[in-house]
């Protein structure tokens, strides 16, 4: 059994496709998110999402993060992990607009404190003024904060979004086909709308890494922060303070702002958009056609935050690959002209991105990973 | 400190309240849900809603179920539990058809099998499908399924509903005044839409209740059902078995079917809607008018299932209905002969309904229980 697995998490989600094999699967089979006939007004024209995601355990770092340094505003990443982890989903189906917002956060009231409950919820209206000021607009509806210590350890963040959109502006990932290339777009830098460096992690695979990392005084200072039925042998096995690795905690970038330019300008030339969030670099393997393999022989260099993680978790590349993005959270499947004037773009929002791969024929669904010094090969 | 307190639950909020005080309050100050212009299309003839709530602890109680019978059906329960905490919140709005759903769930995976998220997303369909019968479109868009055992100790389940309602048929709760009689709603008993008698427990207070009715065994059997920072003397306390009390895990009834008649008919004559979940029967003091009082002097008999709490419990009547419904979940604040009408309509439905008080002028903002032989007064 991996790691990961004896962590309690499974990087596939075999378990939740069994649970929701009889939901409606929605109008289009490969889109990134669920899409749906316009229920709420009754347009032909239009389609309906919701979409539901959160910060997952990188929650459980900023905790850490909080309780060592006495910094609540750690909280406001998370409030943006908790928002980007939907945004850019809704991205890859081509919606960056007119957007509904609503969180759910679950406490143990007696860790968590209201300071840190507000923090949250005022780093969610920051981010949204942000956003409203790069054209993206986000409505915070509200939400629901319950106190449930006897279910929840310390705290989960979570966040739903419901948009409609029109139906001839949707980026279904069927039209991904032989001859396309792949814009990446980096996931570390500082983007023009960014305050601070961003390391490029997101907000996924982080309860192993987080246990790789971490020496194992967190274990015993902190019983709250894991479950107690996991084998001691892989709680907290490394050899970091939180302090030394805050670059875990940048929150996830969004690439609305420029998503909104490059789908205005070039929607007819994009065939698919794909966010390498859980799955990592391996997540295109969802949604590509059959028949068809995707090479990516030109992502970008490994940032440092995934080059300590590798280090210390010992895991190889193979794995690291279907975990993390690698420095890339963004892929636009389209004709290499548009790529270029895609990379420019880009450029102007201080995002780097660069073709990182292309779309070939093939006798068999697969992905091959051309990474330092080895090719990796995924079916 | 109370023993609610102690348990690290707060029936009053604070907390939230102090948190969430730089929200958008939405365009309407006493209404039951938060109510916003119409983002998604931009008619000023509608308006949107998002609503997010759970099964909150009640999924402990389902937890305990299954481990000792076996039985995964109980988890359609809390299903229903999650949904209806949702929706008969935006009844309270005037909201009862054309919503969408989307499910969070957190889980444990070492504790929690996918057959369990199974009957819970399998469950929401079926409900959602006696819904439609009944005349309630509802339609669930998917949601998240996160492995965060590091996070959960063993399940959350919780979901948001979205709305879109034209603005000419919204409860406001602006139109409550003295005069109003006020309509209540049996939660007990068995709806023509039902399949089986409820006991009228809701999906609230049942952190304390648990604690309050589980013999101590619970306590060593299942330390992954709460949180282990609480002091031992006020963990499962008492002296039931989870088979014994099966009545506490009766799905939380959904009005909506009735409702939906009584808004399509009487919507001129409704001043208000409350839903008595978290704070009871006391929850109307949120809502009604400054220099009103509310007397509830004929509530209907309190439900076994009540009694059963107070006497292990051994809190006061006082505190009962500030926590639960006690037998009626639901108040139409109407005229008095508008109040005859939804008694016959709710009759037709199975549901018992009665005029249970009235709206009355007052120095100060008051609401008085007349219980069995005493008189309770709050503020």
């Amino acid at each position: 059994m991996s790691l990961y697995n004896q962590r309690g998490v499974s990087a596939q989600k075999e378990d939740v496709h069994f649970a929701i094999q009889n939901l409606n699967p929605g109008l289009y089979k490969r889109a990134f998110c669920r899409i749906y006939p316009d229920f709420l007004v009754g347009s032909s024209d239009f389609v309906n999402l919701m979409h539901a995601d959160g910060a997952g355990t990188k929650s459980i770092l900023a905790y850490l993060y909080w309780k060592e340094t006495g910094d609540v505003s750690v909280w406001r990443g998370i409030a943006q992990d908790a928002i980007v982890m939907n945004l850019d989903d809704l991205l890859c189906t081509g919606v960056y607009d007119q957007i509904l917002y609503s969180s759910t956060i679950d406490r143990n009231k007696n860790l968590i404190p209201a300071e840190v409950l507000k923090e949250i919820i005022d780093g969610s209206k920051e981010f949204f003024d942000l956003m409203g000021a790069c054209g993206i607009q986000i409505n915070y509806l509200g939400g629901e904060t319950a106190d449930v210590g006897d279910t929840v350890r310390t705290i989960t963040v979570n966040g739903t979004m419901t948009a409609r959109w029109p139906k001839n502006k949707i980026v279904t990932n069927e039209n991904i086909h032989q001859g396309d290339v792949i814009v990446g777009l980096a996931s570390y830098g500082k983007a023009i709308y960014e305050s601070e460096q961003n390391s490029g992690i997101g907000s996924n695979g982080l309860t192993s890494a987080r246990h790789d990392l971490l020496e194992s005084s967190y274990a015993k200072n902190f019983p709250e922060t894991f479950d107690p039925s996991l084998d001691p042998r892989v709680v907290y096995t490394g050899k970091y303070k939180i302090a030394d690795i805050k670059e875990i905690l940048s929150p996830t970038r969004t690439y609305a702002p420029l998503m909104k330019q490059v789908l205005m300008k070039y929607f007819d030339q994009i065939h698919g958009i794909i966010h390498c969030s859980g799955g990592g670099q391996t997540k295109c393997l969802k949604y590509i056609p059959e028949l068809t393999r995707v090479v990516k022989d030109n992502l970008f260099p490994i940032p440092p935050v995934f080059q300590k993680i590798k280090e210390t978790s010992k895991v190889s590349d193979y794995e690291m690959y279907q975990v993390f993005n690698m420095g890339c959270r963004m892929e636009i499947y389209t004709s290499e002209s548009t790529a270029k004037d895609i990379i420019d773009l880009a450029d102007n929002f201080g995002i780097e991105a660069r073709i990182i791969g292309k779309v070939e024929i093939s006798e068999d669904k697969e992905l091959i990973i051309e990474g330092n010094n080895e090719i990796l090969y995924y079916q």
